[in-house]
């Protein structure tokens, strides 16, 4: 498929090269193409600027503005910090994105009042329905938001099973997403459809003991899984 | 040990029960001990009137207004609706609580507005810090309010490995919780201490999840593991 990711940072990397490896056509998409080759800078956690990563990507992996990202594709990924998201998503252009499955694994994180961070919005919206609510044209689905990039794309590399969240209004996005998260490792039984867009509270509410346990545990190669009992309480 | 159980619903009696039998002097602290025993609806889950529970159970606990439950124990378990928890510890008098583990496994759901509940505090706060805010003489120790009541007091009812949370400002009432997390069955491995009460905003947040999986899943026998990789990322 045709498949725009929004963003540069190492979450939009990890995302364009699975599925660039999986045959997909991949387009990233940044505000402004020119600066982002230009960023010699590695991120917080060391990982390398974006320049670099494209260097060695670049016959794989094509690069342009939100807006030709997503004229050029079906799918959306969106890869960008939550608080730049709906930003990133009005430069792409409505008609850039009518109809088209929007797959949200971001996250609303405002860090504007140090740590720990809260959700912006949070509590009684979400990320997630915001971008649905902005752009009632698309078919947003919520998912693989609440454990870090290696493990979206690779959840054999925790042992035995844990769990991916899917939120989503339309059945059809949410079909197509789970058919992607098949194609990066998820097994089906390990997927839990939680309903519509509205429960990606529930899961974008992950994040704030995510950043809790990655300072408990001193590693971000966790995950949340849901054991379920065999019979009722 | 002398415990004041606190809140006469399903989760203050499953835990009494539980307390009881493990051989500890409990009391259950209630705002009007007359309007309790007189209770005899039904609650929305269909549990049996507390005054029909207190019935069963007058041999092994007693029952006291918030004040006598706290002023004859040295640990109170927090088991009120989270809303109604500041005005119950307010009841119970700074006197009586003065130096003792507050065990909090309430949390601060508010339905004013329906479906879904949202919480108040929440996102920037939680009830656990509120109660160690409004109570700065006792020592909150947050733990088990991520899990239905016969789960905290038995997670031998799910198979294989599920989490415990564990939030607290002072180590030695963190160790005082691990202690009976143990004796109800809990095992060291699966209690993770995320830190102080502020942590208790993480597991809080959980509550939105847990609401909308019990809606998914059609079941409350279910927890949240958390799987740790062998390697760093």
């Amino acid at each position: 498929m045709k498949i725009a990711v929004f963003g540069t940072g190492i979450v939009g990397q990890v995302i364009a090269n699975r599925l660039s490896g999986l045959g997909h056509t991949v387009c990233v998409g940044t505000r402004d193409v020119a600066k982002a080759l230009a960023r010699t800078d590695k991120d917080v956690y060391g990982n390398q600027p974006f320049g670099k990563w494209y260097e060695q990507n670049v016959n794989t992996v094509s690069l342009g503005t939100y807006a030709e990202a997503a004229a050029s594709s079906e799918i959306i990924f969106n890869c960008t910090m939550g608080q730049g998201s709906i930003e990133a998503l009005k430069q792409a252009g409505g008609s850039n994105l009518k109809g088209k499955v929007i797959i949200d694994i971001s996250n609303p994180l405002d860090f504007s009042k140090g740590m720990p961070p809260f959700l912006s919005p949070g509590n009684t919206d979400s990320l997630g329905e915001l971008i649905q609510r902005t752009f009632p044209d698309v078919k947003v689905v919520k998912t693989l938001n609440t454990m870090n990039c290696y493990l979206m794309v690779n959840p054999a590399a925790l042992p035995g099973d844990h769990t991916v969240f899917v939120s989503g209004n339309d059945g059809g996005a949410k079909a197509t997403a789970k058919e992607i998260l098949k194609s990066f490792g998820w097994k089906e039984s390990n997927m839990i459809d939680l309903g519509d867009i509205s429960t990606a509270r529930g899961t974008e509410q992950l994040l704030p003991i995510w950043i809790r346990l990655y300072g408990a545990l001193q590693t971000a190669m966790f995950n949340f899984s849901i054991v379920i009992g065999k019979s009722p309480m």
